[in-house]
């Protein structure tokens, strides 16, 4: 197993429906100036084509600042725009389908609702892991009961993947997070609803660093 | 420009809203009995799991009687599964970018909703164009003003790939379709929707064999 050099410490995923009206690429710009280092573009109901040319535009921004850019869901959209990788879902593609088609520079990161997906998706060749949810959130209201801190920390002992931490997600327990064994947090409505995203993710993103100094 | 030798006589598009309850896998079957020549699964509101899990069922059933699979829309499933094409609309991936990622072989078809739409499709390496709509029909409500049989006349007259005419149609103006130039007819409801899609399917077939021993 191959752990591909990401930084995975603060991932936003994009929401359109939670950015009140303000368009995803504003506020992926902001989210960048504030520190994020990942970047999952997530569309649930725009056309293929919109989809292709929204990633389009993200690319360019976050590979000017060398951030990667993964697609939710979709492993033809990443194709289309030579993205660096996909998150998939326990309903989106297997992990095998995807890595035959992507190949194995592609990272591909897998939405983890228990030990035994976290354990298959290592099997499986994941690049990393979305540990879902840790707390319950409103911006999700399909997901598995929450995991909580604890569910995380068991997941930590027994996968050596990187492990992102996703729901319920904010500046009160990111440090929990990290300290409970996360390589980092995914984030949506805490940076895609903020009043001010850019000084969203450089909160979080600070209190990230605190906490693995004094938990690593 | 190479044309593949598919028959697309009679094309059937799947739509499981309008299945009255069957399952896509029984309304295809009784229509391969009944004689289509060329399957499209469209699959709009599930997930990308189960669209893979139908496609791979359609593709066995399929293959077993030498007849196509195209998958609506979604690259990332023909190359899940190893479909024998895609159909793309004005807003599914673009065609250079589709044929990029799957390759010469690969069957591509592009609905034109326009004579501009078609020569584009052509030029950019089409394999077949769905002319669409031929009539107005209530089973797609996003579609652009119906081209009627002059408009798919004016397009045979102006393009060399095969022309599949689509929306509503059904035994009434079937031959009308082959008359105007239609290498085939596409159809959702008048299979889908019927009492018995098998006889649906054997009496348009024959309307269509009629129709072009008459008109080529």
């Amino acid at each position: 197993m191959q752990i591909k050099q990401i930084d995975y410490s603060l991932y936003l995923v994009t929401d359109r429906s939670l950015a009140r009206g303000r368009p995803t690429r504003a506020i992926v710009e902001a989210a960048v100036r504030g520190g994020v280092t990942c970047v999952q573009l997530r569309e649930k109901a725009c056309s293929t084509r919109t989809f292709i040319k929204e990633a389009l535009v993200l690319r360019g921004l976050l590979h000017e600042h060398g951030i990667p850019l993964i697609i939710n869901d979709r492993v033809d959209v990443a194709l289309a725009v030579e993205a660096d990788g996909v998150h998939l879902g326990q309903t989106d593609m297997p992990l095998p389908q995807a890595r035959a088609i992507l190949g194995d520079k592609a990272l591909i990161g897998i939405s983890a609702e228990s030990l035994d997906d976290a354990l298959r998706a290592e099997a499986e060749g994941a690049d990393y892991i979305g540990v879902s949810p840790i707390f319950t959130t409103p911006t999700k209201t399909d997901t598995a009961p929450a995991l909580g801190l604890s569910g995380l920390a068991a997941i930590r002992a027994a996968v050596r993947l990187p492990l992102i931490g996703i729901g319920g997600l904010n500046l009160e327990n990111a440090a929990e997070v990290i300290r409970h064994g996360g390589s980092g947090l995914a984030v949506v409505s805490a940076i895609v609803s903020a009043e001010n995203p850019e000084a969203a993710a450089r909160q979080l993103r600070a209190a990230i660093e605190r906490a693995k100094v004094q938990w690593r």
